[in-house]
């Protein structure tokens, strides 16, 4: 954890919130929206990921966007990879982490990059061997993500069992860090702090673990107070909530960052965060929007009266 | 507690919904929408306000509204009141609940209703003595409301110990529950499990304790999952999350009743709710209202698959 905060906010909007919209940012519009975040205080952010330009086109500047992004004093760049493709790709341009993700539900990692998880696990590997192949590639932090941890839209309900297998066998395989992610907006906070208690039970509590949640059903916040509960410091969010599915209008994406930074910061969480310069950053973001909605109720709302950011304990 | 359900949820649309927003509903259509939530299983309904219809002439015919609602099988009917009069109409139009709120925030209070907290709870004797006097309202039960007990738009942070000493008040005073309402939708989750458990600590365990969010800042089912946390088993909510301040467009009320039942459930928290009744309900509401907006996301995800309502255990 970075020096005077207690809890890591990872902002993924210019990945996840991009990718699932319409609209095409430029480079300068995707950095102007990371500088602004980055001065905000937002610690690190997901600035893209290295997937073939022709399924995601919205991404196929992550190089670009990485390559300039790491020249912002202080800040961590992450960038998320689907295999080792990706990951070399990656930490050529100089991503400070690398995110691999697959599905713990076999049919979703099918659907999604027509493997197995035991091939994905296996290209994990691949990706750890590369990085350390590579001695200028050592700082690199590698993140084993577990997409669909909570339930899947192809399968239903996913086991914690192979959650915690898929988690062990992350580590074993030299995974620095894990993000377990409701990929599709299933979860609830009983099932969410029961998993990540479990979790730690499984690995230990040495180990960095992030949380990921989308806002699908109104639970999204209720979700990353209980992963609080159950101990989780690192938690990603867009900002403005940017994303969530085409096919259903008003349908949410990630946790809105700036209603997470105010839970955070209320809770006497310190994020590093300006919440109002982090509230300016919307608009930003939203010059270079077509017609996607933008969601959250702290910016509309304000902060309450005698309101006061976390201070250290 | 009734039988059957393991949290008690409490619609309150038709009074605080309502009470929010410019629309008259006839009082037609407010039984058309208390009956089909009675009918998807909601077990107790806040039909209205006893309250001078020149303040809100939306409420003026809550003593009609009421008087219908108690035919309605199994339904608990619940009416809000300021003070001894409305106390008297509520319970002579048959209410089974009489739910007397002050805030336990002086300003608060003195801009409500121009008293001092301690006015308010004098007041509140003069209710239970009303009650305990007339035989015929034996069954009648008395909930002493604390709004603004996690902060206030006029005086800011409110104080726990300020909480603890009118929940005192009310329950020597006769209360038979106590209603928590984060009022103005100031509240955080952190914040809501230390000021439950510390009211459990206060009032012993066998108290019934309602919890009332506002989701103003997003954090609403956040809170609603902390008061669980603490042991809170009953939690009041508006259908749609109608509501909201006219001021701050896009800004929410209640927390949405669907979103909330769409958690408990998915918790293995039974509470005797349909969920694609209960969703249907909002079409039916909707039908009346004009230009105000609806809230929540479980109406538009729907279910996750595979999922299962709440069984005994």
């Amino acid at each position: 954890m970075k020096d005077g905060i207690d809890v890591l906010v990872h902002e993924v909007g210019p990945r996840d919130g991009l990718q699932s919209i319409q609209t095409i940012f430029p480079t300068d519009a995707k950095l102007e929206w990371i500088r602004a975040e980055a001065a905000a205080g937002v610690p690190q952010i997901q600035v893209g990921s290295f997937v073939p330009p022709k399924l995601l086109p919205q991404m196929a500047d992550s190089a670009d966007v990485v390559r300039q992004a790491i020249e912002i004093p202080g800040l961590t760049v992450s960038a998320l990879v689907p295999n080792l493709r990706g990951a070399e790709n990656g930490m050529a341009a100089g991503a400070h982490q690398i995110g691999v993700v697959l599905s713990v539900s076999e049919a979703h990692n099918y659907s999604n990059v027509k493997r197995s998880v035991q091939e994905s696990l296996d290209g994990f590997s691949e990706i750890v061997a590369h990085r350390d192949a590579h001695p200028e590639y050592k700082d690199v932090v590698i993140s084993g993500g577990l997409a669909t941890a909570f339930g899947c839209t192809i399968d239903g309900p996913v086991k914690v069992a192979d959650v915690m297998r898929v988690a062990e066998e992350y580590l074993k395989r030299g995974a620095d860090r894990l993000s377990v992610a409701d990929t599709v907006g299933y979860a609830n906070p009983g099932q969410v702090k029961a998993l990540f208690e479990e979790l730690y039970r499984t690995v230990g509590t040495d180990v960095s673990v992030g949380a990921h949640f989308h806002d699908t059903r109104g639970l999204g916040l209720a979700n990353a107070f209980a992963a609080l509960e159950a101990g989780v410091r690192e938690l990603d969010a867009c900002l403005g909530g940017l994303g969530g599915c085409p096919y259903a209008p008003g349908a949410t994406g990630n946790i809105v960052t700036e209603d997470l930074v105010f839970m955070l910061e209320s809770m006497g969480l310190r994020t590093g965060i300006d919440l109002d310069a982090l509230v300016a950053c919307r608009e930003i973001m939203e010059r270079h929007l077509t017609d996607e909605p933008t969601h959250g109720a702290f910016a509309t709302a304000g902060k309450p009266l005698g309101f006061q950011p976390a201070t250290a304990a």
